[in-house]
């Protein structure tokens, strides 16, 4: 039998082959909107490359693509994992990273013919970015958190998540075969983006993630009164887009004045958008997130008394649906302790903040002991063509990642097992 | 020969035929936005009415109908009419009432074999909403104001008003053929609804017009920074709708404080307009009315400066294209008294008020002594599916066009001749 090597400092990542890995899918179309052509032809990508690292690969009921190495002991795997599908006009980064990341991590174990005593486990989670059916599809049906409600949820082509989930190879009859109970994963990883600009102010490459902020979705509709642009004279109008903008106005004060710590109007829709008539109706979309619950269902009260405001003071009639609310999630101390550890380790500086964006890490968390990485993205910039984060700063996240791997797999006294 | 009769009150408006006119227009197609398969229907239709009243009917280079009565002296013919393209979702009288109501005065006309002095013309104009390609594309082109450069500008799309044109059986290489010269056309009547509340207010059926608004048509860009709506913190943004919502306000105020009489943002799109993206790019139209062309420069110049100071404030960059200056056009005095006696011969109360919104009959203004003829808008409501004007209205409006007309024909003192 061949010698197995335990030391984890012979193993490490090959910066150049990890850009490849990251350039690979990330030009696999500019845009990769979950269940599209674009996300399909990805996600086959993705499945070769698995297979090419000799991985036992599966495509679990959600659409979830997932590769296994086993590992030397009858543990639980160590999990890890991001997502490839994107935002409209996303970056090359988002989600990318902490999949080429991952998969790197597995080829240079097995470069180094290194065999850890848990498996491994890297996850492709689906639908991530949720711009149609609501985000986080994957890694919710993982927990056993996706209805079947969810499931009838229709995109705008009218199509349902089901019959979405078959394109991508799920099965969403059988959906509840995707669950993981709490205990059968030992530890969760994923390595992301910042999409802040945090990190690049501090100077620190790395950042440990305390906890994932959670997130409101609300949906507003305005009926004003169409009509002739100039006949209606001004106090006489019911202009549903002159309502919505003292609304979007009244969302970044609520957010600025102390609120929960950021809340976007990011659609908007004019009806019937005209040049010449008086906007009859205007639907939008509110998002607000933090990492106390309670600030945001405060913030989503006050926004709603503001429309109610607005609505008497215009006559422009406000209807709200709240649409989702997903829950703030703290990681694991153990895993935040051990990608200190690793940064310590390597001598590399790092920075604990809380993570503004959604992670698939934050439906793992609920399952199992979770942690995130982040590296720093240019400028902030992120869901956005200019999306940017630098060669040595990916490598460096790559690395932190692979380590911390090692070190849960070594259970450094943590009993993951 | 058959003797001529000539006394005008012989000759008169079947309200029901009106009605049933009216509807038969309005019925084909809910929408007619001008060139559209709707558009040509309802243009083929009203040829058909034309011709079965006996007229010569004629389609311009730029697609206005045209229909011909002749008269018993060789003179510059009496022309009236309106049009039947329509805005997005809009209403039944809009235009309509206008080509309907001057069928039924040629019907009334024939009916009592009644021949006039100078031939009658009825005009449908082509494009009057400029839903694509800018208002009063037909009346355009027959004073000679459509531009090559207007003939080259592109729909949603990315058809030439050229071809637009072809598509109604104009020819653009021969627009110039549309052209009527001052003199060519004895005087020009538009009844129309008023399409405000005006009228309903003072309690007059009959509004005379004095003179009609001109427009300003602005498209304002609005260039932010497409960002993650989770990890960009609220000082670091710069959200295109959020510095739109401000200057949609600006908009506001400019006509409430003393600015032009009216001011509308009626059309803006967000880009990307996902969820969780900062919206990196805003257009929006602006559209600025009044009888005073002054009024309307310094809120344009007002408006120009609210941007730049927002643009300062949010770092959003703001672009103003100015698109086009319509100016505002007097009413004939001689065809506003001609109107006045109609009123008080009929022994009709009338009111004389300005015209909010654009009209065919402000082109033919700058060819012919003009006139409009106003009906009430039951609550003031136009552009718009809710959109009513009470029969009775209707038929009073079409009865004082044909005693217009008669009274024109019959040059009482006005030296039309």
């Amino acid at each position: 039998m061949k010698p197995l090597r335990q030391v984890s400092q012979s193993v490490s990542i090959d910066s150049g082959q990890l850009q490849c890995r990251i350039d690979a899918i990330a030009s696999l179309g500019g845009t990769r909107l979950a269940y599209t052509p674009a996300d399909v032809e990805a996600r086959s990508s993705v499945l070769e490359m698995m297979r090419q690292l000799g991985l036992k690969t599966a495509v679990d009921a959600v659409g979830n693509l997932i590769g296994c190495r086993p590992g030397r002991l009858s543990l639980a795997p160590i999990a890890f994992g991001s997502h490839i599908d994107t935002v409209r006009s996303g970056g090359r980064y988002d989600g990318v990273l902490g999949v080429a990341a991952g998969l790197e991590c597995l080829a240079s174990l097995a470069a180094a013919d290194y065999v850890s005593r848990h498996p491994l486990e890297i996850i492709v989670f689906a639908n991530e970015e949720g711009q149609n059916f609501g985000a986080l599809c994957g890694s919710r049906a993982m927990i056993g958190a996706l209805s079947p409600e969810d499931l009838l949820r229709v995109d705008e082509t009218g199509r349902t998540l089901a019959e979405a989930i078959k394109v991508v190879g799920g099965n969403p009859r059988q959906i509840n075969s995707a669950i993981r109970q709490p205990g059968e994963m030992a530890a969760f990883l994923e390595l992301h983006i910042e999409q802040g600009a945090v990190l690049e102010s501090v100077g620190a490459p790395i950042g440990v993630v305390e906890g994932i902020s959670g997130i409101s979705y609300t949906e507003v509709k305005l009926s004003g009164m169409a009509n002739h642009s100039g006949t209606t004279v001004m106090d006489l109008r019911k202009d549903a887009l002159v309502a919505a903008a003292q609304f979007v106005m009244a969302v970044q004060e609520a957010a600025r004045q102390g609120g929960c710590r950021v809340a976007t109007v990011g659609r908007l829709a004019v009806h019937p958008n005209s040049v010449n008539i008086i906007p009859g109706e205007v639907l939008l979309t509110v998002e607000l997130r933090d990492v106390d619950r309670n600030k945001i269902l405060e913030t989503r009260r006050y926004l709603r008394d503001c429309g109610r405001q607005i609505s008497e003071r215009t006559g422009v009639g406000f209807e709200f649906t709240e649409r989702e609310l997903i829950d703030p999630v703290p990681c694991s101390a153990e895993v935040q302790q051990a990608i200190i550890n690793s940064c310590e380790g390597m001598g590399v500086r790092y920075h604990r903040l809380p993570s503004g964006a959604g992670h698939d890490a934050q439906m793992m968390g609920k399952i199992a002991p979770m942690g995130m990485i982040f590296v720093p993205s240019a400028g902030g910039v992120s869901h956005s063509p200019e999306e940017f984060t630098a060669r040595e700063h990916c490598a460096l996240g790559a690395e932190v990642l692979l380590q911390t791997i090692l070190r849960l797999d070594r259970d450094e006294g943590r009993g993951l097992e």
